[in-house]
Protein backbone atom coordinates (compact mmCIF):
# COMPACT_ATOMS: atom_id res chain seq x y z
CA UNK A 1 0.00 0.00 0.00
CA UNK A 2 1.11 3.76 -0.11
CA UNK A 3 0.98 5.24 3.15
CA UNK A 4 1.27 9.16 3.84
CA UNK A 5 1.98 9.47 7.42
CA UNK A 6 1.96 12.25 9.99
CA UNK A 7 1.87 13.27 12.80
CA UNK A 8 1.91 16.36 16.01
CA UNK A 9 4.44 15.53 17.79
CA UNK A 10 6.59 16.79 14.98
CA UNK A 11 9.30 14.87 12.48
CA UNK A 12 12.05 14.94 15.39
CA UNK A 13 9.50 12.64 17.69
CA UNK A 14 10.75 8.90 18.20
CA UNK A 15 6.95 7.64 17.65
CA UNK A 16 6.59 8.84 13.60
CA UNK A 17 10.39 7.69 12.84
CA UNK A 18 9.21 3.98 14.48
CA UNK A 19 5.98 4.03 12.76
CA UNK A 20 7.98 4.67 9.31
CA UNK A 21 10.08 1.82 10.27
CA UNK A 22 8.06 -0.57 11.19
CA UNK A 23 5.42 0.51 8.13
CA UNK A 24 8.17 0.17 5.52
CA UNK A 25 8.97 -3.83 5.98
CA UNK A 26 5.24 -3.93 3.98
CA UNK A 27 4.28 -0.70 2.55
CA UNK A 28 5.61 2.15 0.80
CA UNK A 29 5.36 4.95 2.87
CA UNK A 30 5.31 8.90 2.79
CA UNK A 31 6.29 11.17 5.74
CA UNK A 32 5.15 14.80 5.76
CA UNK A 33 4.98 16.02 9.33
CA UNK A 34 5.14 19.56 11.58
CA UNK A 35 8.56 20.93 11.62
CA UNK A 36 7.67 21.21 15.45
CA UNK A 37 5.82 19.79 18.20
CA UNK A 38 2.43 20.78 17.82
CA UNK A 39 0.36 19.06 20.26
CA UNK A 40 -3.05 20.02 21.07
CA UNK A 41 -3.84 22.20 17.80
CA UNK A 42 -7.16 20.50 17.18
CA UNK A 43 -7.94 20.85 13.78
CA UNK A 44 -6.31 24.80 12.94
CA UNK A 45 -4.99 25.06 9.90
CA UNK A 46 -2.95 27.89 8.65
CA UNK A 47 -5.11 30.56 5.97
CA UNK A 48 -2.89 33.68 6.51
CA UNK A 49 0.31 32.52 5.45
CA UNK A 50 1.99 30.51 3.10
CA UNK A 51 3.57 26.85 4.38
CA UNK A 52 6.93 25.81 3.24
CA UNK A 53 8.45 22.29 3.10
CA UNK A 54 11.41 21.00 4.13
CA UNK A 55 13.30 17.96 2.95
CA UNK A 56 14.61 16.37 6.32
CA UNK A 57 16.94 13.41 6.06
CA UNK A 58 18.58 11.01 9.72
CA UNK A 59 22.36 10.61 7.92
CA UNK A 60 21.81 10.07 4.04
CA UNK A 61 18.64 8.39 4.52
CA UNK A 62 15.62 11.03 3.19
CA UNK A 63 12.91 10.87 5.75
CA UNK A 64 10.39 13.14 5.06
CA UNK A 65 8.68 17.10 4.70
CA UNK A 66 8.73 18.80 7.62
CA UNK A 67 6.19 21.98 7.12
CA UNK A 68 5.72 24.88 9.04
CA UNK A 69 2.13 24.03 10.06
CA UNK A 70 -0.31 22.08 11.71
CA UNK A 71 -0.84 18.81 11.24
CA UNK A 72 -4.49 19.24 9.67
CA UNK A 73 -2.18 21.36 7.10
CA UNK A 74 0.63 18.70 6.83
CA UNK A 75 -1.75 16.38 5.01
CA UNK A 76 -3.52 18.10 2.86
CA UNK A 77 -0.15 19.91 1.69
CA UNK A 78 1.29 16.17 1.73
CA UNK A 79 -2.18 14.58 -0.42
CA UNK A 80 -2.54 18.10 -2.75
CA UNK A 81 0.34 19.18 -3.37
CA UNK A 82 4.34 17.51 -2.24
CA UNK A 83 2.44 14.24 -3.34
CA UNK A 84 -0.04 14.96 -5.37
CA UNK A 85 0.51 12.14 -8.07
CA UNK A 86 0.53 9.75 -5.49
CA UNK A 87 -2.82 7.75 -5.32
CA UNK A 88 -2.41 6.71 -1.28
CA UNK A 89 -4.08 3.93 -0.01
CA UNK A 90 -4.57 5.62 3.56
CA UNK A 91 -3.59 8.35 6.02
CA UNK A 92 -1.63 7.06 9.35
CA UNK A 93 -1.22 9.73 12.22
CA UNK A 94 1.68 9.45 14.65
CA UNK A 95 2.40 7.20 16.76
CA UNK A 96 1.43 9.74 19.40
CA UNK A 97 2.94 9.86 22.88
CA UNK A 98 -0.25 9.95 25.18
CA UNK A 99 -3.69 8.58 24.88
CA UNK A 100 -6.32 10.27 22.65
CA UNK A 101 -9.12 8.59 24.33
CA UNK A 102 -12.59 10.32 25.24
CA UNK A 103 -12.54 14.23 24.49
CA UNK A 104 -9.03 13.99 24.21
CA UNK A 105 -10.37 13.41 19.89
CA UNK A 106 -11.61 17.02 19.62
CA UNK A 107 -7.81 19.13 20.67
CA UNK A 108 -5.56 16.26 19.50
CA UNK A 109 -3.75 17.37 16.44
CA UNK A 110 -3.06 13.45 15.63
CA UNK A 111 -6.34 12.82 15.59
CA UNK A 112 -7.42 15.88 13.42
CA UNK A 113 -4.38 14.85 11.22
CA UNK A 114 -6.35 12.12 10.33
CA UNK A 115 -9.72 13.59 10.24
CA UNK A 116 -8.32 15.40 7.55
CA UNK A 117 -7.44 12.55 5.57
CA UNK A 118 -11.21 11.48 5.46
CA UNK A 119 -12.11 15.18 4.33
CA UNK A 120 -10.17 14.92 1.74
CA UNK A 121 -11.42 11.85 0.62
CA UNK A 122 -9.07 9.05 2.46
CA UNK A 123 -9.70 6.30 4.68
CA UNK A 124 -7.36 7.28 7.84
CA UNK A 125 -6.22 5.74 11.04
CA UNK A 126 -4.62 7.84 13.97
CA UNK A 127 -2.35 5.86 16.27
CA UNK A 128 -1.83 6.52 19.84
CA UNK A 129 0.58 4.89 22.99
CA UNK A 130 -1.87 5.45 26.20
CA UNK A 131 1.61 6.16 28.15
CA UNK A 132 2.99 9.50 27.79
CA UNK A 133 6.11 8.56 30.11
CA UNK A 134 7.51 5.49 28.08
CA UNK A 135 5.48 4.73 25.66
CA UNK A 136 6.12 1.45 23.81
CA UNK A 137 5.72 2.55 19.91
CA UNK A 138 7.07 -0.48 18.66
CA UNK A 139 4.81 -2.71 19.66
CA UNK A 140 2.02 -0.60 18.93
CA UNK A 141 3.51 -0.09 15.21
CA UNK A 142 3.38 -3.84 15.37
CA UNK A 143 -0.37 -3.91 16.18
CA UNK A 144 -1.06 -1.43 13.10
CA UNK A 145 1.01 -3.98 10.63
CA UNK A 146 -1.21 -6.47 11.94
CA UNK A 147 -4.47 -4.17 11.35
CA UNK A 148 -3.65 -3.84 7.82
CA UNK A 149 -3.08 -7.17 7.23
CA UNK A 150 -6.93 -7.93 7.81
CA UNK A 151 -8.63 -4.26 7.39
CA UNK A 152 -8.57 -3.25 3.58
CA UNK A 153 -8.59 0.62 3.69
CA UNK A 154 -11.32 0.71 1.21
CA UNK A 155 -13.45 -0.69 3.72
CA UNK A 156 -13.68 2.22 5.70
CA UNK A 157 -16.81 4.28 4.98
CA UNK A 158 -15.94 7.77 3.40
CA UNK A 159 -15.34 10.63 5.81
CA UNK A 160 -14.47 8.31 8.82
CA UNK A 161 -11.28 7.66 10.94
CA UNK A 162 -10.34 5.03 13.17
CA UNK A 163 -9.16 6.10 16.05
CA UNK A 164 -6.79 3.80 17.74
CA UNK A 165 -4.70 3.74 21.50
CA UNK A 166 -2.85 1.00 22.36
CA UNK A 167 -2.44 0.09 25.98
CA UNK A 168 1.60 0.24 27.37
CA UNK A 169 2.18 -3.47 27.83
CA UNK A 170 4.03 -5.76 25.93
CA UNK A 171 3.20 -6.82 22.18
CA UNK A 172 2.20 -11.04 23.90
CA UNK A 173 0.42 -9.37 26.92
CA UNK A 174 -2.22 -7.67 24.84
CA UNK A 175 -5.46 -9.11 24.80
CA UNK A 176 -6.68 -8.28 21.77
CA UNK A 177 -8.93 -5.68 19.78
CA UNK A 178 -11.59 -3.87 21.07
CA UNK A 179 -14.40 -1.96 18.77
CA UNK A 180 -14.72 0.97 21.21
CA UNK A 181 -17.21 4.21 21.24
CA UNK A 182 -15.77 7.85 22.33
CA UNK A 183 -15.83 7.97 25.66
CA UNK A 184 -17.18 11.05 27.85
CA UNK A 185 -13.41 11.04 29.45
CA UNK A 186 -12.47 14.76 30.04
CA UNK A 187 -10.43 17.07 32.24
CA UNK A 188 -11.64 18.88 34.87
CA UNK A 189 -9.58 21.69 34.28
CA UNK A 190 -8.31 24.86 36.22
CA UNK A 191 -5.60 27.47 36.18
CA UNK A 192 -3.03 28.55 38.75
CA UNK A 193 -2.79 32.52 38.56
CA UNK A 194 0.70 33.99 38.95
CA UNK A 195 2.55 37.48 39.30
CA UNK A 196 4.32 38.66 36.64
CA UNK A 197 7.17 40.87 37.46
CA UNK A 198 4.98 43.88 36.23
CA UNK A 199 2.06 42.80 39.05
CA UNK A 200 0.03 41.52 36.03
CA UNK A 201 -2.17 38.17 36.33
CA UNK A 202 -1.36 35.02 34.21
CA UNK A 203 -2.38 31.81 33.96
CA UNK A 204 -1.47 28.34 33.88
CA UNK A 205 -3.70 25.44 32.87
CA UNK A 206 -3.75 22.54 34.96
CA UNK A 207 -6.28 19.38 34.50
CA UNK A 208 -6.89 16.50 36.36
CA UNK A 209 -8.83 13.27 34.47
CA UNK A 210 -12.28 12.35 34.67
CA UNK A 211 -13.27 9.25 33.93
CA UNK A 212 -16.97 8.21 35.13
CA UNK A 213 -17.75 6.43 31.73
CA UNK A 214 -16.97 2.74 32.48
CA UNK A 215 -19.06 1.58 30.83
CA UNK A 216 -18.17 -1.80 28.42
CA UNK A 217 -17.15 -0.98 25.21
CA UNK A 218 -16.08 2.85 26.24
CA UNK A 219 -12.32 3.86 24.63
CA UNK A 220 -10.26 4.52 27.55
CA UNK A 221 -11.86 1.56 30.02
CA UNK A 222 -10.86 -0.79 26.77
CA UNK A 223 -7.47 0.66 26.56
CA UNK A 224 -7.02 0.32 30.68
CA UNK A 225 -7.98 -2.85 30.91
CA UNK A 226 -5.66 -4.25 27.85
CA UNK A 227 -6.80 -3.83 24.67
CA UNK A 228 -6.38 -2.16 21.88
CA UNK A 229 -9.05 0.26 21.82
CA UNK A 230 -10.46 0.79 18.15
CA UNK A 231 -13.50 3.87 17.71
CA UNK A 232 -14.64 4.76 14.27
CA UNK A 233 -15.26 7.97 14.38
CA UNK A 234 -17.02 10.29 11.73
CA UNK A 235 -16.38 14.36 11.03
CA UNK A 236 -20.04 14.46 11.48
CA UNK A 237 -21.14 15.77 14.84
CA UNK A 238 -24.99 16.20 14.70
CA UNK A 239 -27.02 15.37 17.65
CA UNK A 240 -29.55 13.54 15.98
CA UNK A 241 -31.31 12.58 19.18
CA UNK A 242 -31.71 16.15 19.85
CA UNK A 243 -33.21 17.41 16.20
CA UNK A 244 -37.03 16.59 17.44
CA UNK A 245 -36.75 17.63 20.77
CA UNK A 246 -35.31 21.00 19.52
CA UNK A 247 -37.98 21.58 17.12
CA UNK A 248 -40.58 21.24 19.76
CA UNK A 249 -39.17 23.34 21.65
CA UNK A 250 -38.72 26.40 19.41
CA UNK A 251 -42.12 25.74 17.52
CA UNK A 252 -40.63 25.21 14.17
CA UNK A 253 -41.18 22.17 11.74
CA UNK B 1 -29.51 35.06 32.10
CA UNK B 2 -25.65 35.27 32.44
CA UNK B 3 -24.13 34.84 29.17
CA UNK B 4 -20.19 34.22 28.35
CA UNK B 5 -19.26 35.58 25.02
CA UNK B 6 -16.31 34.78 22.83
CA UNK B 7 -15.28 34.23 19.16
CA UNK B 8 -12.87 33.59 16.97
CA UNK B 9 -12.37 36.69 15.10
CA UNK B 10 -10.83 38.90 17.71
CA UNK B 11 -12.01 40.86 20.82
CA UNK B 12 -11.96 43.94 18.45
CA UNK B 13 -13.76 42.65 15.79
CA UNK B 14 -17.36 44.04 15.17
CA UNK B 15 -19.27 40.65 15.94
CA UNK B 16 -18.75 40.39 18.91
CA UNK B 17 -19.38 44.27 19.82
CA UNK B 18 -22.40 44.01 18.41
CA UNK B 19 -23.44 40.63 20.08
CA UNK B 20 -22.27 42.20 23.32
CA UNK B 21 -24.47 45.19 22.46
CA UNK B 22 -27.93 43.07 21.84
CA UNK B 23 -27.77 40.67 24.37
CA UNK B 24 -27.18 43.24 27.23
CA UNK B 25 -30.83 44.81 26.27
CA UNK B 26 -32.06 41.56 28.24
CA UNK B 27 -29.22 40.35 30.00
CA UNK B 28 -25.65 40.10 31.71
CA UNK B 29 -23.16 39.82 29.21
CA UNK B 30 -19.14 39.01 29.69
CA UNK B 31 -16.81 39.33 27.40
CA UNK B 32 -13.61 36.60 27.26
CA UNK B 33 -12.13 36.99 23.95
CA UNK B 34 -8.82 36.25 21.72
CA UNK B 35 -6.77 39.64 21.74
CA UNK B 36 -6.12 38.98 17.82
CA UNK B 37 -8.10 36.94 15.01
CA UNK B 38 -8.03 33.06 15.53
CA UNK B 39 -9.86 31.62 12.62
CA UNK B 40 -9.28 28.34 11.39
CA UNK B 41 -7.82 27.38 15.32
CA UNK B 42 -10.14 24.66 15.43
CA UNK B 43 -10.29 23.19 19.06
CA UNK B 44 -6.65 24.53 19.53
CA UNK B 45 -5.63 24.75 23.21
CA UNK B 46 -2.73 26.44 25.03
CA UNK B 47 -0.32 23.92 26.71
CA UNK B 48 2.96 24.99 27.03
CA UNK B 49 2.42 28.59 27.57
CA UNK B 50 0.69 30.54 30.09
CA UNK B 51 -2.52 32.68 29.27
CA UNK B 52 -2.53 36.56 30.19
CA UNK B 53 -6.20 38.52 30.59
CA UNK B 54 -5.78 41.71 29.77
CA UNK B 55 -8.83 44.45 30.15
CA UNK B 56 -10.14 46.48 27.09
CA UNK B 57 -12.11 49.36 27.61
CA UNK B 58 -13.60 51.08 24.42
CA UNK B 59 -14.01 54.68 25.69
CA UNK B 60 -14.71 55.17 28.94
CA UNK B 61 -16.58 51.61 29.05
CA UNK B 62 -15.22 48.22 29.98
CA UNK B 63 -15.69 45.28 27.01
CA UNK B 64 -14.18 42.49 28.08
CA UNK B 65 -10.48 40.20 28.92
CA UNK B 66 -8.53 39.83 25.53
CA UNK B 67 -6.75 37.00 26.41
CA UNK B 68 -3.53 35.54 24.33
CA UNK B 69 -4.84 32.37 22.99
CA UNK B 70 -7.33 30.61 21.41
CA UNK B 71 -10.94 30.77 21.38
CA UNK B 72 -11.37 27.17 23.08
CA UNK B 73 -8.56 28.60 25.79
CA UNK B 74 -11.14 31.83 26.33
CA UNK B 75 -13.77 29.98 27.44
CA UNK B 76 -11.82 27.57 29.57
CA UNK B 77 -10.36 30.65 31.11
CA UNK B 78 -13.56 32.54 31.35
CA UNK B 79 -15.52 29.87 33.08
CA UNK B 80 -12.38 28.45 35.17
CA UNK B 81 -10.43 31.50 36.09
CA UNK B 82 -11.44 35.19 35.35
CA UNK B 83 -15.32 34.20 36.26
CA UNK B 84 -15.43 31.26 37.98
CA UNK B 85 -17.71 32.63 40.53
CA UNK B 86 -19.90 33.32 38.36
CA UNK B 87 -22.82 30.71 37.21
CA UNK B 88 -23.34 31.37 33.94
CA UNK B 89 -26.20 30.40 32.33
CA UNK B 90 -24.93 29.14 28.41
CA UNK B 91 -21.79 30.15 26.09
CA UNK B 92 -22.03 32.08 23.40
CA UNK B 93 -19.21 32.47 20.47
CA UNK B 94 -19.77 34.88 17.73
CA UNK B 95 -21.01 36.27 15.87
CA UNK B 96 -18.50 34.83 13.13
CA UNK B 97 -18.04 36.91 9.79
CA UNK B 98 -18.84 33.60 7.45
CA UNK B 99 -19.97 31.26 7.59
CA UNK B 100 -19.35 27.57 9.67
CA UNK B 101 -21.48 25.09 7.76
CA UNK B 102 -20.58 21.88 6.84
CA UNK B 103 -17.72 20.61 7.40
CA UNK B 104 -16.38 23.89 8.53
CA UNK B 105 -17.27 23.10 11.88
CA UNK B 106 -14.31 21.25 12.15
CA UNK B 107 -11.87 24.01 11.40
CA UNK B 108 -13.65 26.78 12.88
CA UNK B 109 -12.35 28.49 16.11
CA UNK B 110 -16.11 30.26 16.92
CA UNK B 111 -17.65 26.54 16.62
CA UNK B 112 -15.06 25.08 19.29
CA UNK B 113 -15.33 28.06 21.66
CA UNK B 114 -18.93 26.77 21.88
CA UNK B 115 -17.94 23.01 22.10
CA UNK B 116 -15.60 23.86 24.61
CA UNK B 117 -18.65 25.25 26.68
CA UNK B 118 -20.21 21.84 26.31
CA UNK B 119 -17.23 20.17 27.54
CA UNK B 120 -17.30 22.32 30.37
CA UNK B 121 -20.46 21.75 31.38
CA UNK B 122 -22.15 24.39 29.82
CA UNK B 123 -25.13 24.87 27.49
CA UNK B 124 -23.70 26.59 24.49
CA UNK B 125 -24.47 28.67 20.72
CA UNK B 126 -22.17 28.86 17.87
CA UNK B 127 -23.60 32.07 15.44
CA UNK B 128 -22.33 33.04 12.22
CA UNK B 129 -23.46 34.81 9.64
CA UNK B 130 -23.44 33.31 6.39
CA UNK B 131 -21.70 36.22 4.22
CA UNK B 132 -18.36 37.11 4.59
CA UNK B 133 -18.12 40.43 3.18
CA UNK B 134 -21.00 42.60 4.45
CA UNK B 135 -22.46 40.46 7.56
CA UNK B 136 -25.46 42.11 8.96
CA UNK B 137 -24.56 41.64 12.81
CA UNK B 138 -27.65 43.34 13.88
CA UNK B 139 -30.11 41.07 12.46
CA UNK B 140 -28.18 37.83 13.38
CA UNK B 141 -27.77 39.40 17.00
CA UNK B 142 -31.91 39.96 16.72
CA UNK B 143 -32.11 36.52 15.65
CA UNK B 144 -30.53 34.95 19.02
CA UNK B 145 -32.39 37.15 21.01
CA UNK B 146 -35.36 35.70 19.67
CA UNK B 147 -34.13 32.04 20.34
CA UNK B 148 -33.21 32.77 23.78
CA UNK B 149 -36.69 33.79 24.57
CA UNK B 150 -38.26 30.44 23.58
CA UNK B 151 -35.32 28.26 24.62
CA UNK B 152 -34.47 27.89 28.12
CA UNK B 153 -30.59 27.15 28.10
CA UNK B 154 -31.46 23.99 30.18
CA UNK B 155 -33.03 21.87 27.76
CA UNK B 156 -29.89 21.75 25.70
CA UNK B 157 -28.32 18.52 26.60
CA UNK B 158 -25.18 17.82 28.11
CA UNK B 159 -22.37 18.20 25.52
CA UNK B 160 -24.50 19.94 23.00
CA UNK B 161 -24.13 22.93 20.92
CA UNK B 162 -26.42 24.69 18.67
CA UNK B 163 -24.55 25.77 15.86
CA UNK B 164 -26.24 28.45 14.26
CA UNK B 165 -25.99 30.27 10.99
CA UNK B 166 -28.08 33.37 9.72
CA UNK B 167 -28.58 34.13 6.20
CA UNK B 168 -27.44 37.58 5.47
CA UNK B 169 -30.54 39.09 4.60
CA UNK B 170 -33.15 41.34 6.42
CA UNK B 171 -34.93 40.30 9.63
CA UNK B 172 -38.34 40.72 8.21
CA UNK B 173 -37.31 38.73 5.16
CA UNK B 174 -35.95 35.78 6.96
CA UNK B 175 -37.92 32.54 5.86
CA UNK B 176 -37.92 31.26 9.65
CA UNK B 177 -36.10 28.78 11.76
CA UNK B 178 -34.94 25.41 10.39
CA UNK B 179 -33.54 22.35 12.38
CA UNK B 180 -30.58 20.91 10.27
CA UNK B 181 -28.19 18.61 10.31
CA UNK B 182 -24.25 19.16 9.36
CA UNK B 183 -24.22 18.56 6.00
CA UNK B 184 -20.99 17.26 3.97
CA UNK B 185 -20.42 21.19 2.48
CA UNK B 186 -16.66 20.95 1.70
CA UNK B 187 -13.62 22.66 0.60
CA UNK B 188 -11.72 20.94 -2.51
CA UNK B 189 -8.71 22.52 -1.64
CA UNK B 190 -5.26 23.20 -4.06
CA UNK B 191 -2.58 24.99 -2.98
CA UNK B 192 -0.42 27.29 -5.37
CA UNK B 193 3.62 26.50 -5.29
CA UNK B 194 5.88 30.03 -5.21
CA UNK B 195 9.45 30.26 -4.83
CA UNK B 196 10.89 32.52 -2.30
CA UNK B 197 13.70 34.12 -2.92
CA UNK B 198 16.16 32.10 -2.20
CA UNK B 199 14.47 29.24 -4.42
CA UNK B 200 12.41 27.44 -2.27
CA UNK B 201 9.28 26.31 -2.27
CA UNK B 202 6.57 27.38 -0.59
CA UNK B 203 2.55 27.20 -1.05
CA UNK B 204 -0.99 29.46 -0.39
CA UNK B 205 -3.74 26.97 0.29
CA UNK B 206 -6.75 27.61 -1.92
CA UNK B 207 -10.07 26.07 -2.03
CA UNK B 208 -14.05 25.67 -3.41
CA UNK B 209 -16.40 24.99 -1.65
CA UNK B 210 -18.06 21.64 -2.48
CA UNK B 211 -22.12 21.59 -2.13
CA UNK B 212 -23.04 18.43 -3.04
CA UNK B 213 -25.25 17.77 -0.47
CA UNK B 214 -28.94 19.25 -1.12
CA UNK B 215 -30.91 16.97 0.92
CA UNK B 216 -33.66 19.08 3.01
CA UNK B 217 -32.14 19.94 6.32
CA UNK B 218 -28.58 20.07 5.27
CA UNK B 219 -27.14 23.22 7.29
CA UNK B 220 -25.82 25.21 4.31
CA UNK B 221 -29.01 24.42 2.23
CA UNK B 222 -31.85 26.10 4.43
CA UNK B 223 -29.13 28.87 5.25
CA UNK B 224 -28.88 29.39 1.31
CA UNK B 225 -32.95 29.10 1.28
CA UNK B 226 -33.09 32.47 3.86
CA UNK B 227 -33.79 30.05 6.79
CA UNK B 228 -31.34 30.37 10.08
CA UNK B 229 -30.17 26.73 10.33
CA UNK B 230 -29.81 25.78 13.81
CA UNK B 231 -27.79 22.23 13.77
CA UNK B 232 -27.30 20.52 17.25
CA UNK B 233 -23.92 19.21 17.05
CA UNK B 234 -21.80 17.16 20.08
CA UNK B 235 -18.88 16.37 21.32
CA UNK B 236 -18.99 12.94 20.80
CA UNK B 237 -17.85 10.97 17.05
CA UNK B 238 -17.98 7.79 17.38
CA UNK B 239 -20.00 6.62 13.54
CA UNK B 240 -22.33 3.73 15.34
CA UNK B 241 -22.90 2.75 11.55
CA UNK B 242 -19.41 1.55 11.33
CA UNK B 243 -19.00 -0.24 14.64
CA UNK B 244 -20.38 -3.98 13.64
CA UNK B 245 -18.94 -3.81 10.45
CA UNK B 246 -15.42 -3.49 11.88
CA UNK B 247 -16.19 -5.66 14.09
CA UNK B 248 -16.83 -8.27 11.56
CA UNK B 249 -13.74 -7.41 9.14
CA UNK B 250 -11.44 -7.44 11.88
CA UNK B 251 -13.19 -10.58 13.24
CA UNK B 252 -13.47 -9.13 16.85
CA UNK B 253 -16.34 -9.74 19.52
Amino acid sequence: MKILISNDDGIMAPGIRVLKEYLEKEHDVYVVAPDVERSATGHAITIRNPLWAKKISFGNNFFGFAVNGTPADCVKLGLQAIYKDIDFDIVISGINKGANLGTDILYSGTVSAALEGALSGKPSIAVSCIDFNQPNFEDAAKIILDILKKLDPKEIPEFTTLNINVPNIPYDEIKGLKITRQSKRRYNDYFEERKDPYGNSYYWMLGKVIEDDDENYSDYYCARDGFVSITPITVFLTNTDFTIPLKNILGVR
